[in-house]
């Protein structure tokens, strides 16, 4: 099941609105256990990861034992559902880690195979699992996407500068670990502060993973994000969209439309875009995953919302000096509401990964 | 309720994933029912219609009856539910005609207004109202997006010639006509046949409409669409999206890519796209209605496969002679599986409307 669980990282953040699941076919030859057949859900979402590794596997599934990491689809379509799928090849035993949510799937991909007396052995190695497949687990529960914040502190606890002046925290071992942060996510999101001090252009680009380019999104309620920011000036090249509540006949909106920038309209509440409405809306559009990249008052308005299911606190050797802005954890602490999944060192820098309790 | 539905027309395929809802809210002033607030969800799907009827209603919507064309939500984000803001605001009696399939409302609605001791009549013109709703409810219920199949026939039966060349069948009107309803969709469907003969723009320009682009999806397996059409050109201006299931290391991906359009993974079946997961992945990306323009092949695909939830037949004054393409229902009967909703004439062409039994 971890080679299954590894496997499936293959395609995280590239089988759109589906979840990226890896199925390994295994059966016994000479006494020893051999991979007869692997899956995993192809770039865009279809196929499946099941119909692959029993193609691969052939004749050999009959009899084999079948790792899939989330429970198999039992919803008809043109093809055959994938627990179907299973049943038709003859595998004689299926091991699962997560069960799927979906109302469609939810207890019916097991029931499909114990009707054909297919051993199930369910729940082995569920919590892995559920981590890579948080997005769209969080989708399928909660109706809506599943919302990491990253933050870089000083090792003096500071996250930036109150005069806006960008600081460069943290080395360029972690900058590359949050690109990979950045290309696991549908939508990477700032606030409108954010894009007005530092100009970022958010795009992500490291070898191997130039094809993965998350959508940009600025909360911006009264559309101050200028024409000729970097953000919009390559609008045509990676998806911006602006998260805003400003009137349609707004006069800032049809020059953003022109460089391609696209809307999502808001509710505000105390003049601020009212959070769980947008993490919903854009859930419904099929996206899971959303990568809160700052700033202070961004930061602070999920935590205090308690719409952070995941916390990467990335802390540098360098102190900031004069009127700083302290981050809303002391570092080397667990924040409260939160318990410790990892810790990392790259460099002079540290990563630690919380996950919501 | 009539003036509701009337009014919730208005921003119809302009709400995104949210359904195109409106509320009146009307008292009696001196024995005369008089409307004192009007709402209809805002462009983009937020805020809702209630609020903002209630808020141009103000003090005035105590005691009033407020008209709603879908059962008000009830379920919390950070503004309150529609549900409750009704009950806040304290009118006395609320009129709904669909009620709201979505898991997070189906009845909590009424019931929370129940609960408040608010008198609820259900089902007002439920079937006109949920008639325009029809994208948002077959999401909802069926989990994928609702099909409206056009098709143009000569007087004769036909529906264009076998050597590819494109036919003008119907006049300037019901052209206009067929503009108005890819303006409603939120994707206009063709095969790649269709976009190889007739190289489409299929971009809606009308009059107050020029805001709005359905997506353009061309079903194209083997990546035949060349990177010279009038749709690939136009990919920068609106979306273009390209059904297929070619391998990611396809040769034409790139230069599609590079233009601008992007893709759906498909699954095949007998070498055609499987339709049925297409219209269910569509659905995932928050759509709610596709406008399948043709040509044969596909309308034949969709009627086969029971995918066409609404019908249209326009049928014009000319005969196509020679080595023609008959239609799958002679003109002026009711296709079996359907009944008819409406009739119109546009100058010397008929408009005949048919819904799914």
């Amino acid at each position: 099941m971890a080679a299954a669980i590894r496997l499936a990282r293959w395609h995280q953040g590239r089988t759109g609105s589906n979840p990226s699941v890896a199925t390994l076919i295994v059966r016994e030859i000479n006494d020893e256990p051999v991979i007869v057949g692997r899956g995993v859900t192809a770039v865009g979402g279809r196929p499946h990861a099941e119909p692959q590794a029993l193609a691969e596997a052939g004749d050999l599934a009959r009899g084999a034992t079948a790792y899939v990491t989330l429970e198999p689809c039992a919803h008809h379509g043109r093809t055959p559902p994938c627990a179907e799928a299973l049943v038709s090849a003859g595998v004689s035993r299926v091991v699962a880690a997560a069960s799927d949510p979906d109302d469609r799937v939810s207890g019916r991909g097991y029931q499909i195979l114990r009707d054909a007396r297919i051993e199930v052995e369910e729940n082995v190695l569920a919590e892995e699992a559920a981590r890579d497949l948080a997005g769209y687990l969080t989708r399928r529960m909660k109706n809506r996407v599943h919302v990491t914040l990253k933050l870089a502190l000083s090792r003096n606890g500071k996250i930036g500068r109150r005069d806006g002046g960008q600081v460069l925290i943290t080395g360029e071992v972690s900058n590359r670990q949050v690109h990979a942060l950045r290309a696991q996510a549908d939508v990477i999101l700032i606030g409108i502060g954010t894009a007005l001090n530092d100009d970022p252009s958010l795009t992500c680009r490291i070898e191997g993973l130039e094809d993965r380019s998350p959508i940009r999104l600025v909360l911006d309620t009264q559309l101050k994000l200028p024409v000729a920011s970097k953000l919009v000036r390559t609008a045509r090249e990676v998806p911006l969209w602006i998260a805003t509540s400003a009137a349609q006949d707004h006069p800032a909106r049809a020059g953003l439309a022109a460089a391609g920038a696209d809307f999502i309209a808001c509710e505000t509440h105390d003049g601020q875009i009212a959070l769980p409405e947008l993490l919903e809306d854009l859930a419904a559009r099929g996206l899971s995953s959303v990568l809160v990249e700052g700033g202070e008052q961004v930061a602070e308005a999920f935590l205090a919302e308690g719409l952070v299911d995941r916390l990467i606190l990335l802390t540098g050797q360098i102190d900031i000096e004069g009127d700083a802005v302290d981050a809303p954890f002391a570092p080397g602490i667990v924040p409260p509401g939160f318990r410790k999944t990892s810790s990392m060192t790259f460099g002079a820098d540290h990563m630690d990964e919380f996950e919501r309790l």
